[in-house]
């Protein structure tokens, strides 16, 4: 598949993944393997440096880039913290920006990611926040110096795919830098259509874990994407009302 | 990928192809190629027998399975005959039943088909009927010996995806042949939605004909087919309304 | 609103009613009332001749027509009987064929509706066939003396709405006789859209009969059903994929 | 219908609509008086208090409430100069902010509005903002003292209805304050489906004033709004999978 350059660093693999909801963590480099995802998400509060635990971290091969996530953060200060602190930790310089206040449907709070994007990006991080898709915010997050910006299909972990089409459809017509489509996404047709409307990737994390066999489905999302991706490069026809024959109409017997 | 068993016949691939509307017949081979299907539908009046032009058989590998269809037929006489011609002329024992009279939508006459298929799968036909979805219908096929049904997503040539999606799923879940989504699938999320649904096979010309690159249009149908089949297999979760965390949630910094 | 003919009766109402699932019988004269539907359908074997039990037809005030059903008829002689039945039963020569044998969606049967149809039209009926909406059918329905067709939306019961929209359109586009879409219609939006999509008529009865208040919910949707009704009147205007202002946008300060 | 209170007014009516687009401004009464609206939204550029050209004011009688918006502004400032200018030309104290920047879909600026609402409610103004859908946003245009929140459905004149219909629904569960679906509505069923949803009121402009027949088409709106209501109120079932008889199953003639 074509390249998707983000901080610097190219993906051929435009699927994303997350580690959290997994029955068993060994599931996640098998995961990887069979989806071939080269950037994958985890919650710093997930990543033990203390080391009592047995850190997350080891179950990601090297070759794989750590998206480290401000899951937890309330405000724009919390996340700017716990970025910081993933640096220190060695977890590398991407940071996907999460804010959120709402328990119920853990809808992102689009003015505080703002503010951590803008204080985040001008420290050196590759800022990839997470938002509602608006596309009025995310022309600022571009201005701000967002690397990415990753509009929510639907609500996390819900699986319903893109309630929000039409508003991410914006956001791919009008931003400069890469759309990454982030929750909601449930099934591969969901992951195949968001890159048929033109995104550059998809973060899929609950669909996967949850599965019954994660590394499966993580092979299932990817070869989705790589379709989605390459019907858009072939050029699609559009769409019709009436009818248009396949093959020749006229009476066969006349 | 798992096998589907047809007539007799082990396909390893669910993607079925057709050889009408592309720019150039020298697309076919390629798109066969790229794709990697191992049926295609051909109208028997397309396949020249007399020899004066080129016989677009002449295009299809000897390793992919031909479905001539009976298109132009308008009643089941017409179709039974085109069959045997079909039969006589070498293109093998599968036969895909298309009675059409309605020239605006292109729907097929479920009546006539029906008559078809009985005489036909008696003869020995492996037969295929394109069909409107209409579960009382696709009992009464499998009964007179059909060796799966295929009903439309939406008219031929529409790329609108399952418009029928409701009525495909009640075929899905209560017939015992395959049920190959025939008609209307035109993106690669549509192919892999229909997979998902529990579909054992999809056929798709038009999406893939009238793309700019067939070839690479065909590898995207052929791997959004094989991700929707694995979903299934792989077993997805179900959707929700809230959302459900996949990072804690907890405040990190607390 | 605009009249509706059928077999020889002005409709001034759209939304035809129907005499199942309310919680108590008396409910029938209250909604009747209050959505002012002036045709109803009563399963035959709910009128009670014998007079054991109160009839059902006691309910049902005298300037409604009835629309005497055949339900429990699994073929077309067995709906003809019903249909000759509820005529010497004095119930008028209004029929609504419903042929069913399929117990988990109560899918029509196509074909033996068509049957049955033609003999009862002959006998003089206004027939009014329930089918799964097939154009093909739809048009022979026609040929053979049905009054109107009567396409599901969805399966009954099953508040739905218009599952099969884009087979209804064809349906309203290409019949000369009225469409009335009966079954699946859930909510008054459903009732709107069909008939802002043109369908002549709606049947409702699941949705109104298991409201908490069924007379209220007569009247919400008989209200649907002009609105749809006069939009198709007043003519839309088509959608658009870009905004187009309604007040005017330069700067208001400049 | 059950009343609405709102700035202290108590509407009878739930549908508001506008001043834009009708072709000529002598449909305006009449649209009002055809569908019973009693709150309309007028741009202040269009209300000209040098008396040169007719005032549009003047068509718009005594008992209607007026909605001045500050279409044309750009920042939270502009919408407050417009909002103080409106009340002392005498528009009252009701004020429909609207800041946009972007001029392809017209998508409101969230985070101005919130601005200019939390000025304008200290001054004593109904404020009723124009945003998308964004449950953070709208828990924060409460705090500040909005009188109730206008979700969009779909960008301004594109009369596609409901895209944003789960966005919109989560305010709808979340507000304390009405919730107003405003823009997108292009036909009564859309208006009838965001009320089912539990929407307070809609605001519908373009698809009446740019129908062939305006009145009629308000009238056709205000019709669809209370059905939505009512059945919101009569309390409607929930939908199925499988059907649900209304007539007796057991054969007829058994």
């Amino acid at each position: 598949m074509d390249e998707l350059i983000l901080g610097g660093h190219t993906f051929t693999s435009r699927l994303f993944t997350g580690t959290g909801k997994f029955g068993s963590r060994s599931w996640i480099p098998k995961m990887l393997e069979a989806s071939g995802s080269q950037m994958i998400t985890v919650a710093l509060r997930r990543v033990d440096s203390g080391g009592r635990n047995e850190n997350i971290l080891s179950f990601i091969p090297e070759n794989v880039v750590l998206l480290p996530n401000t899951s937890g953060a309330r405000t724009a200060e919390e996340a700017v913290r716990i970025a910081r602190i993933a640096r220190e930790a060695g977890c590398g310089k991407f940071i996907k920006v999460e804010v959120i206040t709402d328990m119920r449907y853990l809808m992102p709070d689009n003015w505080e990611t703002l503010r951590a994007t803008e204080i985040l990006a001008a420290e050196g991080f590759v800022v990839l926040p997470y938002v509602l898709p608006d596309l009025v915010l995310a022309k600022r997050l571009e201005e701000v110096g967002a690397a990415a910006v990753m509009p929510l299909g639907a609500p996390i972990g819900t699986n319903r795919g893109l309630d929000t089409r039409e508003l991410i459809a914006m956001l791919i017509e009008n931003c400069t830098v890469p759309v990454v489509v982030d929750a909601g996404i449930g099934k591969p047709s969901h992951a195949a259509e968001a890159m048929e409307l033109g995104a550059d990737a998809v973060l899929v994390n609950t669909a996967i874990a949850t599965a019954e066999d994660p590394a499966m489905m993580g092979r299932a999302f990817s070869m989705a994407v790589e379709a989605g991706r390459l019907a858009r490069i072939a050029r699609m026809a559009g769409t019709s009302v009436e009818a248009r024959p396949s093959s020749p109409l006229t009476g066969f017997l006349d």
